[in-house]
This record gives C-alpha cells, sequence and structure tokens, in this order.
C-alpha cells in the first residue's frame, strides 16, 4: 500500500493479485457515499462488470455501469455531456460516488467528469491497463479532448483511492504489455537504478499476462509518481517535469503518426531513446548507459527505430509557437536515475537525432 | 482595494467609480498573459466593448470578444463547448487569459471554461450587475446547467481579479437594481449591523443608477463574502452555509416558478422573510428586528409576498430526497448580523409560513 500526501486529498494505491474483489469493502470503509457510477469500456464491462458489481452490492453498495466506447474518441465533449447526464439521472440520494474501470481513456473521462460533477465527487481509480496502473491513474490529471488537440479541457482532480490488480492484466495483449513497460522504464531511468536492474533481471521471464512479480513493479512505479505528484501536484514548480523524459518526441511522434501508429508506450520508447541520444551528443550520458537503455527497451518488444516521417511534422509544435527562437527544453540524463533538464537544445541537433533513428 | 486571502490563490477585489478604463493596466500588472479572450453578452458587448479592448490594447495586450446569447441559457453544455474551441483557436502564443465581463450568467460560464481549459487559465471578473458586484464574482464558484438542474457542473476556481465598477451599473433597471440590493441586505442582515443600518439610511436616495454612494456599499459586501469564502473555500466547513439565507426557500421558489418569474433578488427577499417569520415563530427573533428588515426589503422595491403556487412545487427538493425525515436545515437569525444554523425546522412549520406569506 502506497499513501500519496497531498494534505487532505491523500490516498492510498493498493497494488496486487486479486485486489479487484475489495473494492466494495475499501469504498465502503472510506465512506465515499452509497451509489457508485461505474464507468468503464465494453470489453472491461464484459470481462470483469461481475466483479465489480458484486463486490459492491457485498459491501452494501448500489451500482450502475456507464459503458463508454474504446478509443480516445469517448475522451469527447459528447462523451462527457452524456456521462454527466446519466450520473445526474443516477444521483437519486445525493450520494453518488464514481469508480472508473479501465485504461488511461476511460480514466480521464471518468476523473474529469468527476471533478466537474457538483465541483468534485469522491472518484476510485480501478486502472485495467499496465500503463494505467504505473502512470495514468496516479497523479489526478484528467482531461477530455478538443478538436484542436488532445487533453486541452481537463482538472487536477485526486482519486480518492487506486486500486491496481495485476490479475486483470491477464487479457492485455503483448503491444498493450510492453507499451506500460515503456512507462516502468522511464521510471527506473529517471529515478531508480534499483527498479532499473530488477527490469533488467526480469526482462526475460517477464513478457506478458498477469504475474504477481509486477506487483512490486507497479509499486515501485507508483512511489516513485507519488513521490514527485506530492512535490508538485498542479505541475507548476517544474518537478513534475522530469516525468516527459521521452515524452516530448514520443508525443510528437504520436500525432505527427495520428495516433494509432504507435501506442504511446512505443511512441515514448523511441522518444527515450532520442532523448539518450541528445544526452550522448550533448556529452552528459556515457555510451554504457545508453546501450544498457535501449537493450532493455528492445528487450520487451519495444521499438528504438521509427518508421520515416517529416521532421515538420514532429517538430510542428514548436514552430507554430511565435516565440519559439530555435532551441527547446529537453529532459535529459546523466546517468541512470539521475535526468537533468537541459533549457536549450538546438533543434538542428534533434534534427539529427531523429534522422539517425529513422529506419 | 479588498484582498480576498486564500494563499496562492489570493487575489484582489477593486471596487470603485471608472476603474474599468484600467483592466488593461492591472491585468499587464499581474501579468496575467498576453492575448485575453474576452466573454461577454450582446448588451455589455455594445455598450462597454470599446472602452474593454481599448484598455487592454493601451496595456500592450491582445484580444477578442466571445458573445454569448443573454440568459441563463448560455450556461449549456454547447456555449460551454463552443467557447473553449474558440478559446483554443485564439490561444496562438499559449499566453491566454480570460476575461468574464457581464452579469452572473456571463462570471459562470466564463470562469468555468478558465477553470478546465488546459486545466486552469487566470481569469478576471468584470461584474456588471449589482448582483455580480456583490455577489456572484467573488467566491470562485463557476458552474454550468445541466437538463437535470441548474449548477450541475461546475468548478471551485479563484479569479485572479474582480473589478467592481459602479458606472457600468447606470444601465441597470430597477428591478434588477432592486434584485442586486436584496443581497446586500442579506450581508447586513447575517453579519453587519452597521452595513445594514447605512442601508437604511440611504434607502430613500438609492433606487438605481450608478451613485458613487454603492461603491463603500459594494466594498463592505465583497468584504463579507471574502471573508467568509476565506474560511470554507469549497463549501465544505459549513461556514459558507450562512451565505445561502433566504436562499433556501429563495431557489425553491425560483424554480417553481421555472426561473423568469422572480428575479433571483425578488425570490431571496421573500426567502428572507419566510426566513425571519421562521425565526420568529422558533422564538429566535424579535417583532422589531423582523418589521426593520421587511420594510428595507420593501423600501427597495423588492416582494415579501409572494404569487400562489403549490407548497409541494416548493417542497419538491425535499420530498424527493429518500432520506427526508420531515425537517430540514434552515439559516435563521437571532438578530439582525447574529444568524444562526438550525437544523430541525419541521416541514410543517414552513408549510404554514409560506401560505402566510401568499398574496
Amino acid at each position: 500500500m502506497i499513501t500519496v500526501h497531498l494534505k487532505e486529498r491523500s490516498y492510498q494505491i493498493i497494488a496486487g493479485s486479486g485486489v479487484l474483489a475489495s473494492l466494495g469493502r475499501r469504498c465502503a470503509a472510506a465512506d465515499l457515499g452509497s451509489d457508485a457510477f461505474c464507468v468503464t469500456d465494453p470489453f472491461v464491462k464484459a470481462r470483469y462488470g461481475k466483479i465489480i458489481s458484486s463486490s459492491l452490492s457485498r459491501a452494501g453498495l448500489a451500482s450502475t455501469f456507464f459503458v463508454a466506447p474504446s478509443g480516445e474518441k469517448s475522451k469527447s465533449f459528447d462523451e462527457c455531456r452524456c456521462l454527466l447526464e446519466a450520473l445526474a439521472r443516477f444521483d437519486k440520494n445525493k450520494r453518488v460516488f464514481v469508480v472508473a474501470a479501465g485504461g488511461g481513456v476511460v480514466g480521464d473521462l471518468a476523473g474529469f467528469c468527476a471533478a466537474v460533477y457538483k465541483r468534485g465527487v469522491a472518484y476510485v481509480q480501478v486502472p485495467t491497463t499496465l500503463l494505467a496502473q504505473v502512470d495514468s491513474s496516479i497523479g489526478g490529471k484528467t482531461a477530455i479532448d478538443l478538436k484542436h488537440g488532445k487533453n486541452l479541457v481537463g482538472a487536477f482532480f485526486q482519486p480518492k483511492l487506486v486500486l491496481s490488480d495485476v490479475s486483470l492484466l491477464a487479457s492485455l495483449n503483448r503491444r498493450q504489455f510492453a507499451s506500460g513497460m515503456a512507462e516502468t522504464v522511464k521510471y527506473g531511468v529517471i529515478s531508480d537504478p534499483r527498479l532499473f536492474g530488477l527490469l533488467e533481471r526480469k526482462a526475460g521471464t517477464l513478457q506478458s499476462g498477469a504475474s504477481r512479480e509486477l506487483v512490486p513493479i507497479i509499486a515501485a512505479c507508483s512511489r516513485i509518481k507519488a513521490g514527485i505528484v506530492e512535490k508538485d501536484e498542479r505541475d507548476e514548480t517544474g518537478k513534475r517535469i522530469i516525468l516527459n523524459f521521452g515524452h516530448t518526441l514520443g508525443h510528437a511522434l504520436e500525432a505527427a503518426h495520428g495516433y494509432g501508429g504507435y501506442t504511446h508506450g512505443e511512441a515514448v520508447a523511441i522518444g527515450m531513446a532520442c532523448a539518450c541520444d541528445l544526452s550522448r551528443r550533448l556529452g552528459l550520458l556515457d555510451a554504457e548507459s545508453a546501450g544498457r537503455i535501449e537493450r532493455l527497451l528492445t528487450s520487451f518488444g519495444l521499438p528504438v527505430k521509427m518508421r520515416p516521417v517529416a521532421f515538420r511534422a514532429i517538430a510542428e509544435p514548436y514552430l507554430r509557437d511565435k516565440k519559439f527562437k530555435g532551441k527547446s527544453r529537453f529532459v535529459l540524463l546523466s546517468k541512470i536515475g539521475s535526468p537533468r533538464v537541459v533549457e536549450d537544445v538546438p533543434l538542428s541537433l534533434v534534427r539529427e537525432v531523429v534522422a539517425s533513428r529513422m529506419v
């Protein structure tokens, strides 16, 4: 059990195998309300809906399901309105709370709706993908999309509880699993050489599924993210920026390929490889560490080379910014566990590195 | 100048005559951004748009206007989406901030959009009605409506600055002016016998318009509301509840008449008269104080008797609540300046009081 210390907004993260069955008991113990509005997607509903509703019912809690379509399209204004109207209809006793059971999309949508319904009702994250368990379910960032960009509308809103059950990961395909592992590598790289070493030792056996061996890894990642979020809850002090290691180019790559070309983790893996190259070129990082990072990513089946794409498409966010003066901020690395924010990386160097990473 | 002390969310309220011309300078001094997205309604835009844009321009700030239709219908999901998309289009330099120039509807809509756009951008309140100047612009409650109820979707989000210019009140009609005065009476009644006395002395001359004599009254009300909000920013500790004096029945009356029958202030005036009756019946309040309050309301042209309506329509929110046991919480009065929260007012007594206040 990990506690995220944020004064009156503190909450606990429970990582384990089979913990989903304790959902109702934990919600009741935390006195979140009497009526659980469970947001999920069709796949999660079909596979885990029964466990969720019977756990809630055993604890004396009423529940209903709101099933959002799978995929990013659910993070829309229309879906958000639809959810809020269903929530208002369900909220007869004024003791409603929200359970977000799904991946990052469900967590973002349900978390945002919980943040704004009646100016905030309690919500619980039940992340069902590895990526959501180690990353998006922790930290309180919630959002929906506008046609002008992803996550443009949102709120910082902390859950009351995060329940990460590794047994739910049995249904992930290998690509989804690898996508989550990319983030675990990131946590090792930016903050925890011991976690990095553990991942190196386990890489051969941890290839998919719901292994109990994931529990300490998920717990370690949760602890790291929680620690960073505690220092910078609202992304204001700059402490949270190291979480963006590999994400500057990763996000750009996702956008350049129109979301769908790469999974988030795949794009971040390539982004981390590029960040290592930049760190090497700037004389910050030794070749051996860079090599270890690249090998670890590869061992999880993650790409470190990218399919050809116009550099302009990747650099578009910079070029659109009127104040851009040819240099940009990157999270780089001086060694494994020691990130470093470099303010003035020349775009020309980024271009060279990206070119050398194209297949 | 009044400071609302909320740590890093502290802000200032400026009340004066002609202060709108200083908007740009004050926004620039507070370093809110470079691009002002001004939300307003057709009437305010026509009358004060020039002053706003030229003040911003003199301070070197770019600006654009978003004109929402007048009235509560603008607090809709559709208008909110429309506003956010326009804001995203305007936000090219990533230094955007929001100016809400209008009454309560504009303040609620623009404030909510500022709260959720990119998880929060700075906003400034320029309230243009007396009601907004003394009440809704202060305290950080923002919201839009769902078809299931008013203000069901919202956020607590503090402005960076409130600019209350009494010269903008010249265009209010007498009914709008009286609606604002109902809230000033409330502040005197719940918290400030001196303000109440001042209102009694000025009642004869303060009947409408943009009198400078309103400045100390608006300042006093702002100070009272700010002090209460400081103690209970998110409506959690119960301190904020005294602001609901006259509002329990006031809101019910507005809803029962389908919004539009009474202005907010008129409904609250009747609600305050009923709250005084309840206080009298429970032996809390003397007849002389109750008489002074009723006379003061009447002197501003506010109603203290209601048009006939089925009591069921007024009591509907209670009756819908499964846990309602025939008693309800009211903010009552033991003397002018001394509110008292009474938990178990029998609905039967409320029914009697309401019946005796029907014309």
